[in-house]
């Protein structure tokens, strides 16, 4: 048995700001992060370094030297790197909420997105203060840790005009749901976490189509129609 | 701290004319201007110049040098600019709306875009003469003055057969809206606008989304399941 | 008052057949030909020769050695002109349905292409006999000849297993409408035809929103919330 | 009448492992295999090996070094054959099932794949043991051996935390229908398959279309508007 010589392997690795960017223009594709809303932050191997998008531009269009370097709590520029070579930005606003992901969530996240997809805020409508996800999808085995007999629950938070209520209800729920990957803000959006970038993404996909699932079967009421009483019992079995 | 040298940066600047034919294709991917409707017009910086394109074409395949560029009336091509290579081209039907636009909606608009998205036309049909957008939306904040406290409010007029007569009707909404971003026409679509031509599109990408919302929201019968009374209780508070 | 130089001009003309291609990957991605269905034909210029994609295909796919040149009654091979390389190749089964469009369309269809989408299907199911617009639709202005006061009204003839009693069918559902740029086929989907390639396709994008929005105006039981009675009244007029 | 040299045929034949990632990324954008999940496995010409994919990965990402070979039956890695150059990659957890489709199912499939697709998810919420389509459809001609006037039915398996329980229950379903491309699985998705990697793309295709429709149809109250009980009575007949 033979194993593909490495230097077969194409998959050029990429620094973190391209990944930042080339992560925006799949997340803007998908409906995420449309009207310079949403984001995604990154923390270097070691920790030490979070990467996150400027505010308030165009999510798709961001080149890697617009992505801010900043330490690990997410309070300031990291004295170590350089600053985006535009000094009109600012970092994300939503950095406050991606550091109370990594000082709270657990296991401790290595990336945190934010989402304005209209799929999560139908869902912050169709629930009151949890997200309860239909029965049985086998979607939920997305999600780290969790099968596919298990029920996703998600804690909603109310939404604030002031960012900083909206930083204490996060952690607030955070601390409160610690098996969930990801807090709902209503009428707004979500933030969802893993340890990597992949696992991150993979949850995030894997959540916003429980989201459409549930928007969905609610449409069409199939929401009790579901598994039949017995296994399936075959009508002409075959010799 | 350091900052990226400016020589780093990437982003090519480009001419309106190609900015055009490159907003075009993003518009036409999002659904806003099939079946050679809709557009968008630009002003050069110094406001001297209106950049729109051609009429009745196909928006996504529009070159460069099909951009007409107007004075800043939009009355009449500008007299020290080139005409397009292709003499049967006239320019967009919507001009004289992106006209009352730049003269009469405030802050001056630097580019006005025209969508005839499904999203607006449904809404100028679950609405009489005013659109008005569910309590509480975060996306409000994606337009330019707004708090996701405000309600959006926009003017809706009567379609016409005769463009002179719209031309009249956006003006008088605009003037009685003036802090709407947009004016919606009743089975057609809207006109949107800002500052810039990014301010444009991301105030664009968030209506539309607000409008998608409130059909979808409509459909799920949701309106009514809004915020909770009372901020999240944390159900089973942590140490 | 300048021109551009005509060599400013950077569009490249193609060949016909690679037109189809071009044209196949994008109806492909407007959900128009999935599942190897669908397609288009172009005559030349001259009207000497229908170009028509191959039969059995996955249409996205398809290359322009693939396309097949037919005599100007789409009955066979033109003589004078090139098999596709592919010895396996049939020529689409829509083929006669295109010759009928050829024939008995007027004005006279340059183009005729077939669309399976979703939206077609579902117009075929909420109408009868005819399909007819909601009131007032400015993309109607998207059909040439046609106003947006006009109602489009055009023509579903029931599916058959054999196709030579769909021509008859087509045949005359095209001799009974003549004002109709398409015919719908019942669970199926539909012909439409323009003078030229590029009419055919923003005919066919004016139809396709139009059924869309048939639907959706439906789902949202907006049909009846249309205009309101008087014109807009400006509710606080501006000096 | 001339034929085109077949030197003028630009298709590249590329690898299986080659095609399995194209094909991968065509899925992801389709909404099938999104979060990691679903799949394609493609026999080779000869049926000794068995291309699939890695677990737990982006699928939309995945490189042809990472792909298996194994062994006919998809028990192991073929003993001739490269593993993967990452060692850290396992085989698809849907190996077992498409190895149940490759011996169980007729005529013989040479290509098998696994999608998530809500559409999938839908439909065996809106069924309880068999899928049924909608009368007469047009797109049920898609599927091998399929006219226009067959119904399409299909068993729904109900889902398992236990993988081996699944492969049982979807052997079942083949045998118990053997004239279906597909089975159903309660709250996943499905798995389909075709002679070639064509086949079983465009029938895939096929299905998911007409799942959609179902789930439309359904939404819109259509069911039941079928078509006229008449041949069209044509209105005004043409000279």
């Amino acid at each position: 048995m033979m194993r593909h010589n490495k230097s077969d392997v194409a998959v050029a690795t990429i620094s973190i700001p391209d990944r930042i960017c080339e992560l925006l223009r799949c997340f803007y594709t998908l409906g995420w992060c449309t009207a310079s809303g949403g984001g995604i932050s990154i923390l270097s191997s070691d920790r030490s370094i979070a990467y996150v998008a400027p505010s308030g531009v165009q999510k798709e269009r961001v080149q890697p030297t617009d992505i801010f370097a900043l330490d690990a709590a997410c309070a300031a520029p990291h004295s170590d790197m350089p600053l985006p070579s535009n000094p009109v930005l600012k970092m994300s606003e939503c950095t406050p909420l991606f550091a109370e992901a990594y000082r709270f969530a657990l296991p401790a996240p290595g990336a945190v997105l934010h989402s304005h997809a209209l799929e999560v805020l139908m869902c912050t409508r169709l629930f009151q203060r949890e997200f309860r996800s239909s029965e049985g999808l086998e979607m939920v085995k997305g999600l780290p840790g969790f099968s596919n007999e298990d029920e996703v629950v998600l804690p909603i938070v109310e939404n604030t005009p002031v960012e900083s209520e909206l930083v204490g209800r996060v952690r607030a729920a955070i601390l409160a749901y610690p098996q969930a990957h990801a807090v709902l803000v209503r009428n707004h959006g979500c933030y969802i976490w893993g340890t990597t970038w992949e696992k991150a993404t993979t949850t995030a996909e894997a959540l916003h189509y429980i989201f459409e699932a549930t928007e969905r079967l609610r449409a069409s009421r199939a929401l009790h129609s579901g598994p039949a009483r017995t296994l399936l019992s075959i009508p002409h079995a075959h010799g």
